[in-house]
């Protein structure tokens, strides 16, 4: 089979971007012979703080990884040299030399709403390769599904209004920046103000002008025009460097030509009406008012109650930090392991983290207005249809199944989504816990396995 | 001149990793004629929570990227297809072909203790190179400071036992727990279980092995002979697969040939005392015990403070992700405009975000003792000495000045500023504020130029 499309994100690290007991682990389970293949399921416990929902996102990179996952003859000789694989035989790296991920791979599409408990991704692989993936994958499908599910409160709290990235300057470096803008689009943003991330995602790039460029002339008069010569179509002049409300009466020279002005400092609701109020009267009904500031969903949505005429929204470091909630806690969990003979399902009983056995699918369920009511996770292999499946086969073999879908048919998913999650759900303060729960069967044989493991 | 090193890590992104109104900017300064130098600082305006100082950290790849800093013909290409770029002359795009970093560059060493209001950068260059690089060097030293900051306290509160970075799943994307493993070395971590980060930077490489081993085997004591013949020198068992005290007496099996047994679940404190018991009653005195398990510098503090016999700690979501505290708001601030024939001194006047004028020094001054006393931030071209200048000269007309520090000088740098901090500062509640102050030659000239520019 000829695969469908090799030109995903292309990851930046290879085999050595990986805890090191995934390593020490590999090599133990070469040592033993252990080639059986496993499959570990990706889920994340609990919802992080203000979340009702998670959008899945991250895929496409986690793709990309595994299709390109090797080691290098340096990076080979780089664990020669550590002490801790000092025994470690020969075989073991000439295994490595020719690593390549040969697994499946199921997976909910990008821009699927999800909640805990429920596996976002299941890999099955010899055990070497599905152990070695877990820090990459869940490191990616972590951050950008924490993105996404943030973005999508913020673009819920606007409203209607769009909603640009613009937390490049805080976010956890530059990659982080560049994904974040990519999840963010994912949740709903119109686009970004990271350039690399428009270049490399083919996403939408948005700027104003910053105070530097009006400091730079001597009167901001002549900043403003001088910008404005130069992007007669496309400028947002940012009016808090000196006097806001004088700024905006300067603004109004450029009459109808101009675009839109940026609020970034001090009382955004009120210093809105007043700007607004200066638009109007010199007939700049079209001009468009953008705030940014440490906005959030709380903040937009305070904004939009107290009546502030504000028509963009640029997010930063609270959308791409996701300052609220900074950790998504996604884990990767062993849950069988195929034997010649038999397979062997597998669980966790660690307090508080105990795990689910066996692979699952996850089924949702609408109600009559096409509207999510409810989830049912279950065991893979029941024959039962639960509703409607969740997880899709996007990898075999180690080659895709199909051609990932562009980002903006992601976006699509994504809104269809969210439309389909009833209001109760993801209201951005109090919203109701989302009904998810484990089919009968599957919570029959957990408890089975439990009383045989704690009897062992 | 010839380059001392031309080693530095090597930026892993071009031109465009970037804001796009920084590239506007440019465009418009370049249609302006405006390629005057200017200086910019990065400093941070307050403390994040629960911060009581920072350790700057970043300042190696912030170099890399200006050094290799260039646009390629697709990146280039790419911006003159943006609608925004539409009026553009021809002329932009083939400076930004030709466009290399030449400016000056100062800034606070790696691992030097600094507080809100100091600059940790400056640069000095052509209006539009000191422009385009402004979200590059933001994002790079914002993080890296954050992350270094936050290991210094979680070292702080350990008390002399071993830190290592574990967050690589729960950091932002791969290339943020890449670069907080190295912040956190330069923090005062002894390493990371980040392989990659071990590779690139050199850092000390730690691991244990994951529930999943343990899963993997019919029995757990399977599990850990296996594990212990493969790795006989560097074993740490994972103890709570299923029981953390059976396991535990397993694990006497191995005597002292066992490194270390690794609790990541429960309640720590309480199991690492009946662990401790198990191996010392086994004559096992030697092996350690490693924590985990969402692991901060209050939890750490509180183990040792109930007497939790812990010999090391993983930190890994908390330290990696700086939850407390994930956003540092460092920003970058036009303060000077060199014209032919004069220095124009600049500041932004908006409520709450107004700058201070003039490229400045950071003054240190020690007590009788020589610990840290205060910090005077003053112009640099004043001539009264303050105490010592924490500002170097690291680079001029775009040239590296100096072989750069190994990492392992840097975190020793950050060791001895840390140790000279009097304990008031630094303690991780409740810290005091440690004494910062403008000089009065500073606070006069801005004063006159507030007044200029609230009169024109």
């Amino acid at each position: 089979m000829s695969e469908p499309d090799n030109t995903l994100t292309a990851p930046r690290y290879g085999g050595l971007a990986t805890d090191l007991y995934q390593l020490t682990m590999a090599a133990g389970y070469h040592a033993n012979g252990r080639h059986e293949r496993a499959s570990f399921e990706m889920f994340v416990r609990r919802l992080p703080e203000n979340r009702s929902f998670l959008l899945a996102a991250g895929l496409e990179q986690a793709l990309g990884y595994l299709r390109h996952l090797s080691f290098n003859q340096d990076e080979i000789a780089y664990l020669r040299s550590l002490p801790v694989f000092a025994h470690v035989s020969r075989e073991f790296f000439d295994y490595l030399s020719e690593f390549r991920f040969t697994g499946d791979v199921w997976a909910m599409p990008e821009g699927t709403v999800a909640f805990p408990g429920e596996p976002l991704l299941r890999v099955t692989a010899p055990l070497i390769e599905a152990q070695i993936v877990e820090t990459f994958l869940l490191s990616t499908i972590n951050f950008q599904t924490m993105i996404a599910s943030k973005a999508a409160r913020v673009v819920e709290a606007a409203n209607g209004r769009g909603v640009i990235e613009f937390g490049a300057r805080r976010a956890h470096g530059m990659g982080a920046g560049i994904y974040a803008a990519r999840a963010a689009f994912i949740g709903g943003c119109i686009g970004t103000s990271n350039v690399e991330a428009g270049y490399l995602f083919g996403l939408p790039v948005y700027g104003t002008a910053g105070h530097s460029w009006t400091l730079a002339f001597e009167k901001e008069m002549d900043a403003f025009r001088a910008y404005h010569q130069v992007f007669p179509e496309s400028t947002t002049l940012l009016l808090d460097t000196y006097d806001t409300l004088q700024a905006a009466r300067l603004a109004t020279e450029f009459g109808l030509q101009l675009r839109g002005v940026r609020l970034d400092s001090g009382d955004i609701s009120a210093l809105a009406k007043q700007v607004r109020a200066i638009l109007d009267e010199a007939g700049m009904t079209e001009t468009r008012i953008l705030a940014s500031n440490d906005l959030d969903e709380f903040k937009i949505a305070d904004l939009l109650a107290a009546g502030a005429p504000v028509d963009l929204f640029g997010v930063g470091t609270e959308l791409s930090t996701s300052r609220d909630a900074p950790a998504l806690g996604g884990v990767y969990k062993l849950v069988e392991v195929e034997f010649p003979d038999r397979v062997e399902p597998k669980m966790k009983l660690s307090r508080e983290k105990a795990t689910y056995p066996y692979r699952k699918q996850v089924w949702r369920n609408r109600d009559a207005e096409g509207k999510f009511a409810n989830d049912i996770i279950a065991m893979a292999a029941e024959t039962e249809q639960h509703g409607e499946p969740l997880l899709k086969a996007v990898m075999r073999a180690g080659q895709l199944l199909e051609t990932p879908p562009t980002l903006r048919e992601i976006q699509q998913h994504a809104k269809q989504q969210l439309a389909a999650l009833p209001t109760q759900y993801k209201t951005i303060r109090d919203a109701k816990s989302y009904p998810v729960r484990f089919s009968d069967h599957l919570f029959e044989q957990r408890m089975q396995l439990m009383k045989q493991l704690e009897q062992s």
